[in-house]
């Protein structure tokens, strides 16, 4: 049986749409060691993903919500209190989405307006969900907030675009609040830097499968699946990691500290 | 006599507003070794500063452009051609300013707008910058493009604000433009994180005295004087860091790699 | 009751000594959790430490051995498997020694011989410690390697004088080695590195308690206490953590990613 | 005419063995550039290189010296005063070499011993350099003492073996000692982490080739070649660059910055 790791703990998890999500393994992890949450999305996301199934086979509510509105916020952690039964003890922020790498726009012929739509989207919407939860005071004493992000916030993945400097803001995001929530109520903030993972999103950046085979050339463990990302956050969710916050966290299979994998030049 | 480390090259320097900035001495430096360059800053900006004084000085162009604004770029840079007589060497950006900060928003309870507004004109501005430069081809061969950065990018500092995340977005724009610009015509693309400085823009932060007072105490060599930027500017524009690109550079008297100072706690 | 996380794991533990020893909270915590493992100290420190007292209680074997002995390494491992009844799942390196702190000696005024012995203690005996269990093939497939390290790898703290090096080196044969494992049989090595914690090593350095104070008020979540780490440590033993590798975990309630905390200015 | 940066300065080159050589190109970039300094290497090196050619070209004496050794050193900094006239500003540490890579050992089967005599010659030489300037009170007010360095240091080059290990040292003692020599007199320390370069000792490297070739891939602006090397160091051994102090420095045309570049996986 799954040790229950999570066993009373009550959390919200953003942006899961289907089974390839990160963010739909994560929630049946974490229901698996034992905690209850409610789950939520976009409403456009709602409409073509199938997080129902997910959902009822979970016993979870959908909450429809958009990340980047305030008052959506305020009214997903309100109805998440009343319908979990007390405060949160943790969150999931997996939200992203660029509208310029949509329009395959090139980097150097970028549309502004898009790109600030596209942090606002990915980045600003954690900073926003931090401060409606920090004000609501909605988390509970030694709570978890995380966000998934990747590792084109420290170094240059040409395709990824403008979502490059949507990662940096994000961890730089948590790293803020890290410090803010840790002094309200010794809440930890991180942030999980995962692998290239074949996701809906993922497959749709240009190039994403000899991307994909790269990365997994690279690391000497190979790229992290889903599942092992979902059993690393509930690690981050639960008491056992208490004193760990304003963390970047790889999660990559060794990726970031390699240099060079003599496999790639080996053929 | 100064070296003639910039004998002939051609420049465009943003930001100096007074005696106290930063690009004030950037621009004074590069002068004395040799460089033409032309001088930019908002219209605003030039209205309440004293850059008149040090074009006259100097007998640079002044050419006020806000750098929120394509279509300003876009003249900026065909003018500073046109008066400088050839492709541009090197750039200086040196700007940032936070709404939130001057209207004393906490950062658990920021205005989400102006963040936005923030980040476009501390840091998104660097992206449109690049972009102009990149399209209409103004930059020389082996040119360098640098932007004035903090360590807040990296660490907490609390009083900071939501400046922390505006230059976590420069320095990432700095590496990703930095990989485009090397492969176009070998430009180079850094960004300088500098000691606190008593600039004009420095001493509107709160608490700024104490916290100028702890850098000082903690970085061995104390904090890094206006000056001495310049100069560290100079060598970066110059021909002898040629293979120097996509990175951050910190010029603080040692203060990033300090984990403590015993001086901190002798009193 | 406590989870199950290491149900059915074998182990081995370097480095307990008495009650203040991380790695007797450790032992504790995974015994807790469900391992079982032998227990290992140099024959010294065996002698004035109660590591007995923990092997009772625990029903823990005491293998006596020496970190720098590959000779005593072959047997500790050969030895563990007999009693475990099987391959490795997880070690924990926790083995530090200054002879130049001891002695008292100024940072630049070491003797060069001890410095090597330090070395050699404090980190070259993590490489002979993964070379034996490389060559014997004592790792169990997706077993976990831990060190403890300290932020002195990374920044300057004066008092810690030859240590930060000690720890440089033995970070960097922890991502070393964890190239080579993963290749093997996929078994991760990294390092955590801890707040100062009270132990009987570290009052042993000059001025530790004011330094403790300083990194207690500096991270906003106070430093990591033994058991935390201890906690924490279980949680990379686990399969929880599977793609976790050649990383430097920092568990010190947010003191890496301060850069300046109000309250240390504030009085 | 080259820039006059470093006139009136005086040195102490080590490590120049042939034309190939880093620190041969920075001699040479040295003079040029009106520095006066003495050159050192090992006495086996002087017998098997051709550093008289050079030591006569530029009117630099020649000071035989083994680098491990504390009395070796005392005589070098004392001559090399009397011979310049007056204290140090500036040294340049290019020293490594490792037994178990000349041996063809594997990683994962090093011969200890031989791994602490590699430590000795490549990093700690470094300490002991530092600590004979500091004793003896050789380095002149403001002066620079650098040291070459690579990037496996930071992430693993399989290949690199052991010299990863000493390169974390010797970055570990630039920092530590760069606190002590800024209280002292002002003097900053720094390594420079280069491309790999077709030296002669890098080519005995296995692999040497394919990974120079992947390394030159990689690096937007390809490999960084030795001279330009030279010129970034006089940069730091210049008035210009004051207040850079504990930094490790990429010269490497961008490498460290990248995360993939598409050309490595476009044929």
């Amino acid at each position: 049986m799954t040790p229950q790791l999570l066993a009373g703990k009550r959390g919200v998890i953003f942006g899961a749409l289907d089974e390839q999500s990160i963010a739909w393994s994560i929630a049946e992890v974490c229901a698996a060691m034992g905690a209850k949450f409610t789950l939520t999305n976009a409403p456009v996301a709602l409409r073509f993903g199938q997080l129902n199934t997910l959902a009822e086979r979970l016993g979870a509510t959908i909450i429809p919500a958009d990340a980047t509105s305030i008052g959506d916020m305020e009214k997903l952690f309100q109805q998440s209190e009343e319908i979990l039964g007390g405060k949160i003890d943790f969150v999931l922020h997996a939200i992203g989405m660029s509208l310029n790498v949509r329009k395959k726009n090139e980097y150097t012929n970028l549309n502004h307006d898009w790109m600030l739509k596209t942090f606002d989207i990915s980045a600003v919407s954690f900073h926003k969900m931090c401060q409606v939860l920090y004000k609501g005071d909605h988390m509970a004493e030694w709570g978890s907030i995380l966000g998934l992000t990747y590792i084109a916030a420290q170094r240059t993945f040409p395709d990824y675009s403008e979502m490059a400097e949507s990662k940096a803001l994000l961890e730089s995001f948590a790293r803020s609040f890290g410090y803010h929530f840790a002094e309200k109520n010794k809440v930890r903030v991180n942030t999980i830097s995962q692998s290239p993972t074949m996701t809906t999103a993922g497959q749709g950046v240009k190039g994403f499968d000899k991307f994909f085979g790269y990365a997994d050339t690279m690391s000497p463990l190979g790229n992290a699946p889903a599942l092992d990302c979902a059993n690393y956050c509930a690690t981050l969710f639960s008491d056992l990691t208490r004193y760990v916050t304003m963390q970047n966290l790889f999660h990559d299979g060794g990726f970031s500290s390699m240099g060079m994998n003599p496999k790639l030049i080996q053929e």
